[in-house]
């Protein structure tokens, strides 16, 4: 897909793993490409490709009507555009920052872009650095939606799935910490899995085939657990938690009798053993989400 | 499928919602089924199905070849078979044990079937009470080989699919809880990223189907990490443990703002410091299973 036209030009600030993936898929989209990373040397290959490479930030975002950053953390972030002469420059252009960080930061952020007259999308990218510019990579936006539509074309030529999530500058962050969430705690469970499997002689390869398995019923009790939530109603005619609770003592148990380290499953089973204490031990283990966040 | 021979008779002892079950699909397959129940009354659909009411358990062993027991837990198990009469009505005779509980239990369990004289093989069941009789139904079995091979017929009209994992009769507990492991720390995941996009405006039904894109996410990840973890290698070149863990510091930074408690997450972040501070802080996240148990 090009989208080559005068002016489909576009600002990369930050040259990471992720910042050289989204400059190439730019390239490759036929898009005029600046470039600024704060060490030097990490937009060689992009020059190479025909890239421009900016010396300053500065002189970087005032290249394009629409800069995109993508560094490794707000303090990074800050460090790069939140200046006298970057904030000049980006004055009537757009900075779409695509660093992961809290929603309370996007929204930080948003608000300074505001008070200096700068279009502000903010974004998250789920997906690792080698999806970019595949139908694999999934970009989450969120802030105006006339200013997200303005510049989709530009932003859809990095490929994959784009969504705005709305107008609050912190959903996109809000999403992406919550899907981290879900995923690291996931990873935790399989890492902690995978060594009370070995301490009782099941090899991780032995063990992995079962573990997709689990992977496989989540879907439908995501879907149904979200209901229950909305609703604020946790069913657990099928699997109480003190049944869930049972296991996750279960799971300690095992693991210190062989010395492992249980801290993450008791820390779960605290969870539910609390929703017990308070009368509801009738309810499915989603209940916890209410102990977290009363309604 | 129906395998109604004479010597087809099995007994089930515990008559909750899963012994009530799979005595249920028993006698759908036609088999001879006795059934006993510590709390009378349980056991009157069955009969009205055409199962005999034992009044005793050693009288319920006495009355089948193969006794499947299943109880809330080896506590509740011990109190019902580890019992003179029941022994000496057991022996020479086979107990399917598919009680949940932790591998160091089975092992113990079955050390006393043999030094009684009782043939012991020790399952999990890995789906829920509806799933019996049906395809979906997946069990694990555990213990001598040559037993499993002698009963696998009138197990496996309980349905779905059957796996005999060795002769260990702690294999299918510990599989058991490395499984429930995922799960319910996936769980504890899911509870906890949906209370956090709670409190950022966006609600469970928002975020579910993004949350089912994580779930399709970790299958090759599980497979490509149980390969890593048998070898001892952990890649870190595309997401090194140093990322997981800035991500989950954002994650623990969030919900404390917002008042919600991050003990699962802050105990996970734990792990991943621990492995970065012992110098591991380019590997993989999964490198947490070799801390957690050393090889």
């Amino acid at each position: 897909m090009s989208v080559s036209t005068p002016q489909s030009a576009v600002t990369v600030l930050g040259l990471g793993p992720m910042g050289r993936a989204l400059a190439g898929a730019f390239l490759d989209a036929g898009l005029a490409v600046t470039v600024w990373n704060r060490t030097r040397g990490r937009d060689r290959e992009l020059v190479a490709r025909g890239a421009s490479g900016a010396p300053s930030p500065e002189a970087a975002v005032a290249a394009s009507p629409l800069t995109v950053l993508c560094v490794v953390d707000y303090d990074a972030a800050h460090a790069i555009v939140r200046r006298d002469a970057v904030a000049a420059a980006l004055k009537g252009r757009t900075l779409v920052n695509l660093t992961a960080d809290t929603p309370a930061r996007a929204r930080d952020m948003g608000a300074w872009a505001s008070a200096h007259g700068i279009g502000y999308l903010d974004g998250a990218i789920m997906t690792p650095s080698t999806t970019i510019g595949t139908p694999n990579a999934v970009f989450l936006h969120s802030g105006p939606e006339e200013l997200y539509r303005e510049h989709r074309a530009v932003l859809e030529t990095l490929g994959g799935t784009h969504t705005h999530l709305g107008a609050d500058v912190g959903r996109a962050a809000s999403y992406d910490l919550a899907l981290l969430d879900i995923f690291w705690t996931a990873m935790a469970g399989y890492a902690h899995a995978l060594a009370l499997a070995k301490a009782e002689g099941v090899t991780a390869q032995e063990l992995a085939p079962f573990a997709k398995g689990i992977s496989a019923i989540l879907p439908p009790l995501f879907e149904q657990g979200a209901r229950e939530a909305d609703a604020g109603v946790f069913s657990g005619d099928i699997n109480p938690i003190t049944s869930a609770a049972s296991s996750m003592r279960h799971i300690v148990q095992a693991s210190e009798e062989r010395g492992i380290d249980a801290s993450v499953m008791r820390a779960a089973e605290g969870l539910a053993r609390r929703v017990i204490g308070l009368g509801h031990g009738g309810d499915g283990f989603l209940r916890v989400t209410d102990l977290l966040n009363p309604r």
